[in-house]
């Protein structure tokens, strides 16, 4: 069965993370709002499909899944872990991979208000005063300890990995993994030198990703004009004077 | 068994919606950072505590439920669901509980951004200014949306609800009716004009908060002085420059 994702058709944003759950498991899907217009694809068909389901999701994107309408990215990848054996099976492992995900949506929300500290209906350019503050601790402190937290948490989990592993639970591959990947990308296109002084500390974080980059399917996806690049319409946004020396 | 819930202790905060869950639920429970600190209690212990787990959480509200340790309000929320029958059993209901618990976190992280926009690390008093252009976009469009979202939901899961009903799934209360009527009382106390005005339109959300406020056990929590008063240092504010007619 296909599924369709429905996302902003221009941006990676939050739609990324379920793209990269859907490419590493090799799952059938549409990207819906990136196909022809005549196909029900464009933003005007997403905005317009959005409200009209029984359960409507608040925002893109939502994942459609045969009779399921499900909305919130963490929402989404905790039923396609589920699906596709990108979570554990049993209910902690499911809960705490569960926790990792909502951390790093908290992460990406900070990420998102940076360039947007005083409202979301405003351009970047109406606010950049504003953004220039906010950046200035997003940098030096709240960066920090989000990835400081997920190298904390790859040390606690590689002793009971035995012989290897390295991912985030362990020895198994969650959709956690694929999300840290793109928080790392997403941190290196738009905060390039802080991300170059954070880095050196960031050994297990950096080895994540890089053990993501070259899976298979990801590196295959990633190789496709499937994956959109990072621009200054998405949520990591690269601007050079909220990135000094 | 009894839970330990850990969390700020003079502060409703994000681990109010925990509280309220398990107050429905009639749990037996302790808050563990306002008791005593000869037996654990206080903010230190709570900073102690928290980074020395296995699955360290990143930020309180955590709880404890016997070997499990599980963070992120919305994920503690999935689990007491599941325990206390306050969500439903089948998969579908289950993500759609989420899914709302998950956009109530959106609208409660964007009310704390309001007095917070350019650094949480800085004092509301130190950001005033930005403080103002936040709160003119939250209180004329951003609340309108989310409560009116709320509104839409009841509507469309009131006729399926048979006789009557009114909660967010239709017949059954769950986890994301409490969040709601937390969500309302604080908006209530931080926006009391804004909300003034946009009430009216709102009589299916302002019914479930009625209705949850007499709910036996939550009204015995309501007037209990586990029930700490909504302040200044919480997410919910009032600052009445932020609140103009």
């Amino acid at each position: 069965m296909t599924y369709q994702l429905h996302y902003w058709p221009t941006i990676q944003g939050r739609g990324e993370f379920v793209r990269l759950a859907l490419e590493e498991a090799g799952a059938a899907y549409v990207d819906v709002a990136r196909g022809d217009e005549a196909d029900g694809g464009g933003e005007q068909a997403l905005m317009a499909d959005m409200p009209e389901h029984d359960r409507p999701p608040f925002a893109p994107p939502y994942l459609v899944d045969g009779d399921l309408v499900i909305g919130q990215t963490a929402n989404i990848l905790l039923h396609l872990g589920l699906r596709h054996a990108l979570a554990p099976r049993d209910e902690g492992g499911r809960l705490w991979v569960n926790q990792l995900q909502l951390t790093i949506a908290d992460l990406v929300a900070e990420t998102h208000d940076v360039h947007h500290p005083v409202g979301m209906g405003l351009y970047y350019e109406d606010q950049k005063q504003e953004a220039a503050r906010r950046a200035e601790e997003f940098r030096t402190r709240r960066m920090k300890k989000y990835l400081g937290w997920f190298e904390t948490v790859l040390a606690r989990a590689q002793p009971k990995a035995g012989n290897g592993g390295g991912w985030l639970t362990g020895e198994t591959l969650t959709y956690a993994d694929l999300s840290l990947f793109q928080v790392v990308e997403g941190l290196r296109y738009a905060f390039p030198r802080a991300m170059a002084r954070l880095e050196p500390g960031l050994g297990r974080v950096i080895a994540v990703r890089d053990a993501v980059a070259q899976r298979p399917n990801i590196a295959a996806y990633l190789a496709s004009d499937r994956r959109i690049p990072f621009s200054t319409e998405g949520i990591f946004r690269h601007y050079p004077e909220l990135d000094p020396e």
